[in-house]
């Protein structure tokens, strides 16, 4: 009983990447729907922005050359001739000799200038202003494609958008755009699971228990631009089980399964998904909690198949779900808030596994962080996701870290303040 | 010209909280939309999860008074009389002195046991197993309540609902929840905007100018769970502005404008919304880029009115937009990915000014983390925000930082590697 030889994550991940084929759902949206996806193609610009040069500073748009030799003992006048607002046309004036235009930040140069002198630097009399200071070419202005030059490849596949992504885009005039949006199947398995939607409010009946992964694993998907889809509860039938993950292969581009991962009398998944033919398959991996978790590859689709224990099942999507799913989008993970802290009290881990201990980390009240171990078993315990607030990853190599270490801790929430 | 004196960011923030009274809109929804969303009221359980006691291994239910004394040379006999399996009636079996029920891992205990033995300290032999090691009370048994208590109160209003938080709540028997949805609205001004929607692959008209702010902050509004509302483009018109943020605030919990907020010439939006009596209006911020960024409170509602500039609006929107929103949905908010590195060319910034200097972070192929410094200035060069991945935040006190100085670091994307 139990599983004799796991292998490690690293292990499992590099040998299943190698099996998978399939590229995942490009849809076309428009910059406002795409925020958070992984982009499906390199984007170029087609045209320089900003794309015209235009005056970084509120002042008198000249020739420079005008300018040279003034100073504050000897300034250079110049005749203003008219007024340059944000969004005129460039064309609106062409400067000569000894001509200035007045200039608002952000308006488009005159024709035949090359620089603005700022407000400070002169003064103004009627018509006329004094030049105190030269100005080089170029001097206060942003030029034409200095943020983005024509036909310069500002995005590659597999680039997360975030909200400034939206801005250079549009500015980019792009509109619409390819992005990944993986079409992810959940099957929820388990004679012990209701939904939630058919409780009552004393809770479920006796010896059932409320289908709560599904909702945790479409809350990761969705965080990580995918389109997660419910396809109910299967009992613990291998058949059931087969059927429905065979069905799930042909319409999306990854399966998800919960429950039925264990060893002996419970592993109806890993056996059903076993006669799918899978190109790869690993049943367990070395990690706690998550143990069970497993992957398929069929037809060159992942078919992840997690615990029936909430967090067991959170720790397996974190670990094998995640990394691949981006692979498969060609991206790379976001960097993720750590802290670092002193350990509270000692935590004991088995050896050859990698844990994931749920950790309190709090500001104390002499200034210096703690992280309070919350539980060391109790794959089924979610709330202490919801308590706590970080996860303190033990590496294979170590049975734990004692009381007064200084821990390093991935932050999934704010840090606490000593009791509160 | 110029602003004479601005108020440091902390300055203002205290100060227009004093006079926020407005709550904003809370709606009703399921889990599945839920995430990334505040929770706007307190939520307590309404009964014990798990609402057994379950079999945290795979084994044997006993009483835990029948193995007491039981020992690998002194085994003690029980007799198999049932198999209890996941989803099973906790009523299924009652058990007798001297009886097991063989158990799954997550089968609730029939009636009468109080403890597990697990298949690794059992014999079996037909219908009898041997025990061979004691089992105390409630030894491998996850109990009743132990992951949320009735009556607990799981969730503070205020908080933020990550992807675990979905199961908790369904755990609980929750499906729809009250969470915060603040309408904002976004009202572009300035006289040099184009929509992209009407953007020619050429690009913009001459001296004309895409709206992006516009997508940036919509991007923005809604990782902080609020629903943004884009009002349209407004002209450099004192009188159409003050009835856009008028009407506006009537209809929506917050208002953001960009553009206006320089000084002298082009202050029109500083003008327009100083005309509705505001409890409170500030002008400029000490920060670089973003020191147009300003704010007002008019009937207890904030009106943030940002730079023109995408990158000094969305500054502007961290330091001003993103405090005040959480601080009227009772939050506060989330750890920030930071890291440290060697700062690879000096920084120099304005005194009395807390400069947001876009960075380029890599990891060295000496394994050291490098910070590459990108633009000093340029608040509408939004590109730096996609060539770049981090941020670097030189407080007030300081002019800046050395080459070579040890710098921390704001990631906003993943970590490039040297040459990359």
């Amino acid at each position: 009983m139990g599983f004799k030889e796991t292998k490690t994550v690293d292990q499992v991940l590099s040998e299943a990447i190698k099996y998978i084929k399939h590229v995942p759902r490009i849809i076309e949206v428009t910059i406002s729907e795409a925020l958070n996806k992984y982009i499906a193609e390199d984007v170029m610009a087609r045209f320089d922005v900003p794309g015209f040069n235009r005056s970084a500073v509120d002042g008198y748009a000249v020739r420079s050359i005008d300018t040279f030799g003034a100073s504050p003992t000897n300034p250079i006048t110049l005749r203003v001739v008219g007024f340059m607002a944000v969004g005129d046309d460039p064309g609106k004036y062409s400067l000569n000799p000894g001509e200035a235009i007045e200039i608002s930040t952000g308006a488009p140069l005159p024709v035949n200038a090359d620089a603005v002198v700022m407000y400070e630097d002169t003064r103004r009399s009627g018509d006329y202003i004094e030049v105190l200071r030269p100005v080089p070419p170029m001097g206060n202005v942003s030029r034409r494609g200095e943020d983005v030059r024509a036909n310069e490849v500002m995005y590659r596949r597999g680039m997360k958008i975030l909200p400034w992504d939206l801005g250079v885009l549009a500015s980019m005039g792009i509109y619409r755009i390819k992005v990944f949006s993986p079409r992810v199947a959940i099957i929820s398995t388990g004679n012990e699971l209701v939904e939630v939607t058919d409780v009552s409010s004393n809770g479920p009946p006796p010896g059932k228990v409320i289908n709560s992964s599904r909702f945790v694993i479409e809350g990761l998907l969705k965080s990580l631009g995918c389109e997660p889809n419910y396809l109910g509860i299967v009992g613990d039938n291998e058949d059931e089980i087969a059927k429905t993950v065979s069905n799930a292969l042909k319409d999306y581009d990854a399966v998800i399964t919960t429950g039925g991962v264990s060893v002996g009398k419970v592993d109806y998944t890993i056996r059903a998904v076993s006669r799918l033919n899978p190109e790869y398959l690993n049943h367990g991996l070395s990690i706690r909690p998550g143990r069970p978790n497993s992957i398929a590859v069929v037809n060159g689709k992942p078919v992840f198949m997690l615990s029936g224990f909430p967090v067991a099942a959170a720790t397996g999507f974190d670990v094998l779900v995640r990394p691949i799913l981006l692979h498969m989008m060609g991206a790379i993970d976001d960097p993720k808030p750590v802290i670092k802290g002193v350990l509270t009290r000692r935590v004991s881990t088995p050896v050859n596994t990698k844990s994931f201990v749920r950790v309190r980390a709090y500001l104390g009240r002499d200034g210096r962080v703690y992280v309070e171990p919350l539980a060391l078993t109790g794959s089924g315990i979610l709330s202490t996701l919801v308590r706590g607030n970080g996860i303190l990853v033990v590496p294979e190599n170590r049975e734990g870290f004692d009381e007064g270490d200084e821990v390093e801790v991935t932050l999934i929430r704010p840090l606490f303040m000593e009791g509160s």
